[in-house]
């Protein structure tokens, strides 16, 4: 059975456990008021924002060892909310993905709006996790939890199609701010 | 009534041109081997690949001041396929409009596939047609040319957007091209 770590219990956090629960994995959380403990899961879920990134690191990072972690974030600048905050050629990921050079990192879930995790579907369309990472075996077994909930999961290529996601997520976000799309609706990928 | 000159009439440029005349525009064609000659258009759109833009730019670029001049370009690195030319924090559509400062330019239909612009669908979504410009008559008036041919059209902010727009259009390519997707499908936004 898939077992599943979710650091955060927020929108998204709780979004995709509902999606991963639904598909038989065991999935627990970990909040950043939490001491210090064991990390249960064979894929850990980064559901945070990625300012808190660095806590995460120091506190568990030799616990995160040879498990896939996945980062979902939107790395906006919080000051202007109208950059990435990675330097432009590089994204949150595969900064992650060098703080944690022993894990198996992946992005995931950032170009999904948590309620088109809920519902499944956007508008007409299979709700699609889109999914970048070096490690085929990683992927596959995040996908294959994925598709066991139900939704749909593409995987998009190496890490540094993470660039081009958080570059998704960003514009997603800004239409959504500014009222040219709904919170319900946005990006999606037919295949 | 709108008047298109577009530079090309390849797959994306003979497709728009179906999708702008079906509106009512009068569309025209400059191609890469005519003497230099008028721009007819108050829309002038680059459907040619961006290696041919400093060309056109130094051919035309007198003629193009005051136009609206949208760049359609996915500027893929055409060694590697892999990656993006211009600086990453940077897009086509920047660099255009430094080159043009006297021209609106625009970003658009660069993420969008032929075969969805001519279909009007993208699966079972309405072919939407992202748009990013400092200019919003400039905006108003591609994006009202392109409803007229039954497309959606969303302004999707300031030319910096450009730069998600590109990273999405390079993401959809790789897709494409690696048989993820169909050339018939691809990204599409719900509202």
């Amino acid at each position: 059975m898939t077992s599943v770590t979710i650091f955060g219990s927020g929108n998204m956090g709780s979004a995709i456990d509902e999606v991963l629960t639904a598909g038989g994995a065991t999935v627990d959380h970990i909040g950043s008021a939490d001491p210090p403990g064991p990390v249960n899961g064979d894929i850990v879920i980064l559901a945070v924002y990625h300012t808190a990134f660095r806590d995460i690191v120091d506190k568990y990072g030799d616990k995160l060892a040879g498990k896939i972690v996945v980062d979902i974030a939107n790395p906006l600048d919080p000051e202007t909310f109208d950059a990435l905050v990675p330097a432009p050629h590089s994204s949150s990921a595969a900064d992650l993905a060098a703080a944690l050079p022993s894990s198996r990192v992946l992005k995931a879930f950032n170009t999904n709006l948590a309620p088109t995790l809920r519902a499944k579907q956007v508008g007409p369309n299979k709700t699609t996790v889109l999914v970048a990472g070096e490690n085929a075996d990683a992927k596959a077994a995040l996908i294959s939890a994925v598709q066991a909930g139900s939704l749909d999961a593409l995987d998009v290529g190496p890490l540094a199609r993470a660039r081009e996601l958080e570059a998704l997520g960003f514009l997603q976000i800004k239409l959504a701010v500014t009222e040219q799309i709904d919170w319900t609706g946005g990006f999606t990928v037919v295949c």
